[in-house]
């Protein structure tokens, strides 16, 4: 394979994984809607679409390995299609995430609306936007812009520290109420891990821009 | 590097995913026996073994991505230097989940001890002996004992879905126990997810062995 042609597969992979992302991040709306609505249609079209993520997981995974097979490259195009690799495995695990909120909320969607003390749309909109920003870098090899994900995840920790706290009270306070606490208390679980997710993905991509390995040099609550 | 030399790096990068498999595994066991003897010291043994964890995690790595650029590895020492990475990352993920359930662990020590309807003894053992065979698959290469490991997978999704309703129930109908029920089905989920791990290591080494790749053939409750 010449090198134009090498570099136009590059390129291929790389808009392959974008619309990967385009996928994850349809899914994480669809349940974040499915949610705020308590819409049983939103919450079947993430199940439904569960099988075309994994395809399209699949099919990139084999086309990275190929050109690694084939192309033996190096350095900076070794790094992204490594990046690549682990981005895509990221992207599946938010669209599984997105398939767990959606069954969460189906599970209380015929109960009584109850007021609960967590802002899950907040949480939601806050982990979209990390995960806005994470593609973004990507898209632009913009590795400040990745640095910028790493410092939002302290935050979103900390959103789910006190829905945590906060739900627990109802559950000990409000029998009634404890399944749709429990579920939402899940749920910003699901949300916080999402946002992990945005980390990863703007740690692959600083790996690839910078060659530097920034794992672990941020304090993270494990999920 | 010569052939010779070449085989023996690849000798010594397995050696090295083992040891890092048997961190993630002194973890595990060390937050379950944590839980089972409500010991803070074995909590704290695990959170302090974490960032050991992660250091070789990320040393791993950098010496699978060594080889990948210095080596241009062909077909299966190409496939085998891929699955240690996916794999390791895995593994790293296992140490995680292992710090989630020693500090749920240590949240609820001190309260009086609550019979409660899961047998997280029993899931523990379960997710072990998963890790155990997927470890052991990779270390003889043994495609046929890794799809053992896939076929297990379902058992420990129903064994934690029985654990959430049952400890739905507890929390539903006694709040004193609310707090201790809520982070035993917290515990529940993390080992589900542990195993859920363990089955993508069983899913690489098989991809290493055999050039396949078995994601997704196989239904499992999304996490």
């Amino acid at each position: 394979m010449p090198r134009i042609q090498f570099h136009q597969s590059l390129a291929e992979l790389k808009d392959k994984l974008l619309a990967m992302a385009a996928l994850a991040q349809q899914a994480l709306d669809a349940a974040l809607d499915g949610y705020y609505k308590a819409d049983a249609t939103l919450c079947h079209y993430v199940y439904e679409n569960e099988p075309a993520i994994n395809s399209a997981e699949r099919e990139l995974d084999e086309m990275a390995y190929d050109l690694l097979a084939m192309q033996q490259p190096m350095a900076i195009d070794l790094r992204f299609i490594l990046a690549v690799i682990k981005i895509n495995s990221d992207l599946e695990r938010i669209g599984d995430q997105s398939v767990n909120i959606a069954r969460l909320t189906e599970a209380v969607i015929d109960e009584p609306k109850v007021d609960l003390p967590v802002d899950i749309v907040a949480m939601g909109e806050f982990s979209v936007s990390m995960i806005r920003m994470a593609v973004q870098s990507l898209l632009e090899a913009d590795a400040a812009l990745a640095e910028r994900v790493l410092m939002m995840d302290d935050e979103i920790d900390e959103m789910n520290r006190s829905a945590h706290k906060a739900l627990m009270k109802v559950m000990e306070s409000n029998s009634q109420a404890a399944m749709q606490a429990l579920n939402a208390l899940i749920i910003a679980r699901n949300l916080e891990r999402i946002a992990d997710h945005a980390t990863n993905i703007a740690e692959d991509v600083i790996f690839w821009v910078r060659g530097a390995d920034v794992r672990h040099n941020i304090a993270a609550f494990a999920e």
